[in-house]
């Protein structure tokens, strides 16, 4: 049952994704459990298990799919589930996992796809040797690695789907400005995260459990230059290239207090920076403005510098 | 005669327009003319009259064209031109006083076009009306104002060319995110800088003589504002529709240290934005890096940050 | 009875008005009802109602009078009121409401008629006539409109007030400084936050809801200078009149970062600016130290730049 | 001869005090005399000495009276005095020093006399004291110290005259507030700054030569606290009120980077601040308005945060 | 019982000094006590006393011995002590208060000897003579003083042991640098924390209440130089002498916005802000690291501007 | 002759290096050359030579050594030399070039002897066999190149002098601090700037010419961190021990806004970076204070935050 659909006083039942677990103590002595869960729409529910004896805390985590028995309360003016009966997913119930997943749009395997067409556009035949074989070595974690573990493109396949929409944004932007390298442009799009992967720890549903120790002692920036260096030594890439390359990835972030130390000194790595912001603020907005309704404010939103959007009322005249 | 084509100790002679001129003592007691003149690709050359007995100043002055005779010295490894005659330029000389003006690559009229395109592609009737209504009242002024007094754009037509521009590139990027209401992006394009024909006060020729009063007092973000107050009153635009235009205008520039008190929004005046500073910056760059080698760095330049641009020696391999 | 007044253990009763109200779940699954109250000397207290059964809480809100009937307990050091009976107050109960209202210590009327005095001293014809006209546009909200929602003069008529005091202030400076056109001032000193009435959302009380949609896309800065454009308009005032009294509102903030893209250009702005942050700062000042005793701190304060003011012990030696 | 109503060609001759001399070369071995002086006035002419023979370069200094004889010339559009003949004013010449010097418009006799006046307005005998004993310490220093360098109040009796004004300002400002305590307003106004007197090192003209090396290794707020705490200790003062008002010398400056590591805690300190503030800033927007016509605006400013001021056409129309 | 061998279940017994303290409620009506204890190693439990029935709060506080019976229980998968009895050590029990104490790791006795022994090093009469009157004014109270009273040192003796420490680097430093005078060095050191002891009320534990009036009015910086300034007086120190040290006083926090109007204009008190820095960061940074585990981060942590620090897991190689 | 000998009128012969020389115009049309020379005491001179025809001025340039024949003069109260003969330094003058350089007081030989001394005390072998691999690689052009451009240690070998100094430093601050890794700090000190190498051009005088194209798109930071990433792959290094030094080179900057995207986050990379600083502050502050008199001020130094620094007169009581 949908949670959009829930009213209260219902006796509701079905399947859903536990999205956080806690046990708390009530102060006459007994426990309870707090916990929220989420069904395919991502959809979200508090709900309290009174009685939790015998639970098995350790099977029942975060990101584990659940079968959920209780009634729809009104608390605080809010709905709430009294949980009545909680049991794991079992095989027979035939629930598919990836339904509760938060994922990109497009499947992996199209975007992989996609980027590879691009990689192909690239005509210097060091720069795309270099781009080829950087994605490749990261193309497995890439299917499922997020962009980010709080800020934008926090879900599965968000890297890959960031990337892809960035390099659609640095072909139709380079068709205006025809001095633009775009061999340089796609492969500073392509290769200007890709160490993300190992500077966050991420699962296979795209869930950020950490940073690892390299990613917090040098982060993904130094790491992905460290890297271009190793393979273009492999490769016995240019010199120049290789610096140039690197220099892309160094000022991506632009300012020296968000991680570059040099300021883009070529337009395809002023370019890269703008595309990124560009997609991140655009990720960020449409999802901030999804569930709000015309006329009124979405909540404050702290990736996007605290602001609390506005959605006009008269709506998407042009798209319909 | 072209000045790239100058060398040393040659006697030249040709038709410039003078960018500067500067009467100067010599501690002996005489006076002797400094002055900058230009030929039609826009290069200029440092030159010194030393006698200039009975050369009515009045009359040399920046913007006019001149015919000059003299000779090409080497003074601290530079070249320098020893003016021995020069007189202004005369009706019969044939010299198109155009050429030797900067200005947009684009005819005016070939950008008012455009615009007036882009214009009907706007779907809310109120919108396009009121759009309509703006760049119409300007459209004189904007056939040859510039965008800024020295910084991007500042050439004859300078600010069509921006808002031209800038509608391309808003076109292209929100074919990508689809929630984008076009109708506000490109209303919001048109109308961005429209007044600052008149917080500046500028020739025909596209230069910027000085800030109006009411551009020092209250500045071009706030003149657009209140010129969009009246209009809409004139027009009985609905309330949202001018608030929101308004508030595109009041935050484009981002940051409250850049002229604009309130931050993007919604996601169209996020997008302003970036397209607003992506074109100023393309623009600028490619200007800096017009004259360098392969291989080397540009001057420092102000209204990039301060850096110094740096082009690669292997070019624009994908576009030859 | 005063809440001041109260002891420990005491049995008391009486008329409070309702600052806040919530229910709360205990963690045996019973509800319970915590609410703060207030006395005609605005002092509060919190209060306990363990037993909510048949309470209508959509009747009982802040800012609604009721009688309660309950007795005073420790609890953790401090008084708590453990409430056993609660109604709503009736016009039978002959309350009167206004007492239980922090508003200014001057009647509406009275500062009205002193701020139609004070424009009624400025000497130039049409800066007398738009003043006047703006000033009636928003009487009736003036006479209980706040100031602020959480900072200075957040009480009923605070925004009369604070344009009261400060036109005080303004003519005794002005007459030390004789080169200040006082015209200007007085006008800029009655038109500078007038447009809070768009802004915020009051009810009567002169309690602030929410910000108005407007106010939050453009701001009462913002709203003033297209106010000020429209009735110039309509009144055919003079534009350098009208340029310089919508600097003075736009340059008021003084600094970018807190709303002014402008800074003061003219003495009588600059003035303007200094005034305003006086009298925020004197009844912030005033307020924060009224219940502190000589020789001790005050709490923080957010709104006094995070400060902690000290009291000093030895007084006011000079008023008394 | 005033130099206001100096003419192009004219022979001019008179009595002037030198403000800026320097020594010159030209670049074909010989020397020359660079000039500047200044009539009563204090309105400012350059001029050259071609021929310096025989001039004794130590008597020509800055501050001191000559006797000029030459021709105005035009350079570069300005006037510029061609100077035949200069000499040191003698006694006979019956030329009275003070006439060239910038000054306050009040006589220091005057000054301290109200100064005086204030301090006998002090109830509290303890603050009165200490104030009474410090001003008396500096009087004869403050009857010709300026109050800066190159900012406000640099000319002779500044110092007095800003401390007087600051008073008046006092008083009519308190009388609006009746919290605050005077005697610890006037005797902060009285003390705040009268350790500039060792701070910087000025001649009787009210010309600041330098800092002091004590100026630049402690600076005038903590010469000033330590002198209170000095005579505090002789006078057997209050510890409390000693400590208060080192409090509002040490914070008076309201911001750390302008020298104050406390912000004000009294609300005393408070206003001192923006009464200083105000004065400094009324005082300077005067004078760079003094010699600009209506509708027109000054010259970039730094003591003004580099403020370009605007004089209004319409002027004083209610000083009229 | 040390609190490190507590597991599950345990029944447990000891004596421990309570560090925090508080009474809540629960939701049914009852209270009960909430409570943190801490054994020898000053590691640190929670606690509950359900039944507080006839405990004297007032005698239960921070800082005061207990002897505790209890059993571990697992609450949030962390320990929780059940605290079934506890009562107020009394002299029979023979329980040692200091072995409860955080305090630094050398006799008071012993390090107020050393710095003697500095002191001893300075030849300059004066300097020596002024620096031994400042330091024994604040012998007694630098026995227990802490040097903050949250940030590095915040423990019994804590600020000898950071001066003591402080002399140790100085020494060691200027070995190198021959051209510094380690009269004014060594004297600056013992002097430059010296207020500190004025700044903050203290107990004989070495933890603080909280800041004196004084302290929070003017600061440590600006008692120490009032100090020197009546010290110096007393005993007729040369003037550039107490100059140079109250200079280098006010400059040891080098930033203004860290509370230093001046920045160090002398090699020695350049030396002085490192020195205090370096000793701050190591001491912190040691506790930080100091149960962490190799390979692993410490927690987030403010004194150190937010770092969460990394321990390597290769450890000291050079020390074992 | 040496410089500081030099007296008015005085006829001067001896042998000097050119540190800066420039061809003039007077404004009569003929040149003339500005000239700066050096003695063996590094001290300099202004010298013009008024007639410089058939001198052939590609041979006379900067770290040229020659042989002058002139006049002292008196210009605007400083010395100047009138040159009247000029010639390049032969064979058989036997002068010594190495004299005229500015060069650290230690032979690069010996210097180069005490940092490997500092290497073998590296316990750990990787550490130790990483930094003698990275310092024998660069050994060569460290024995003459400087620390920097224009900032401290830009001397011949100044970077070696720097780095020796450190390592002095860090044995004395490591030996009060017991649980600082010394083979951590000693292989940080060593690696830290010996990317500078790669960053600068500088010639064997100690010249830096220009930053190399990858120390201007990369910087020394970012090419250190590449390079011990090779070595370390070279040397099959362990993963920890690289990723904490190449964290150690990233951060020694501490601030992002000076080039360090990590702020240091082990006690030894904190440790690195104040004696990086103590090193650099004591070298320019013994520099600038050098050749200042006791009770005055230096001039203004843009190295040193643009403080004037104070030289006691009462000098180094302890020193002598």
């Amino acid at each position: 049952m949908n949670i959009k659909d829930f009213e209260y006083n219902q006796k509701i039942q079905g399947y859903y994704m536990i999205k956080k677990i806690e046990e708390r103590t009530s102060k006459n002595g007994g426990t309870y459990i707090d916990i929220n869960i989420a069904d395919q729409n991502k959809d979200e529910i508090n709900g309290k298990i009174w009685n939790a004896q015998g639970m098995d805390l350790n099977a029942y985590k975060s990101g584990i799919l659940v079968k959920v028995r209780g009634q729809v309360q009104k608390f605080n003016n809010k709905m709430q589930l009294h949980i009545e009966k909680i049991r794991l997913v079992e095989q027979s119930d035939d629930v598919n996992f990836e339904d509760y997943i938060a994922a990109a749009p497009v499947s992996s395997n199209q975007m992989i796809h996609e980027i590879y067409s691009f990689i192909d556009k690239i005509i210097h035949p060091q720069i795309k040797e270099l781009t080829l074989t950087l994605f490749k070595d990261k193309e497995v974690k890439l299917s499922y690695y997020p962009a980010a573990k709080t800020h934008h493109h926090n879900i599965k396949g968000g890297l890959l789907y960031h990337i892809r929409t960035m390099l659609d944004l640095g072909e139709k932007i380079s068709s205006i400005y025809d001095f633009i390298n775009t061999d340089l442009l796609y492969a500073g799009i392509v290769l200007h995260d890709l160490s993300k992967t190992e500077e966050m720890i991420a699962d296979e549903l795209g869930i950020v459990e950490d940073y690892s120790t390299e990613g917090k002692l040098l982060g993904h920036i130094i790491q992905g230059i460290t890297e271009i260096d190793r393979v273009c030594r492999e490769l016995s890439i240019d010199d120049e290239i290789k610096m140039v390359l690197q220099h892309m990835i160094l000022s991506h972030h632009y300012h020296a207090e968000y991680g570059s130390p040099k300021m883009p000194l070529i337009p395809e790595a002023e370019l890269l920076h703008y595309i990124d912001l560009i997609d991140a603020r655009m990720y960020g907005m449409n999802k901030a403005l999804s569930n709000v309704e015309g006329g009124s404010f979405a909540e404050k939103n702290y990736s996007l510098d605290g602001r609390s959007l506005y959605k006009t009322s008269f709506g998407d005249t042009n798209n319909g």
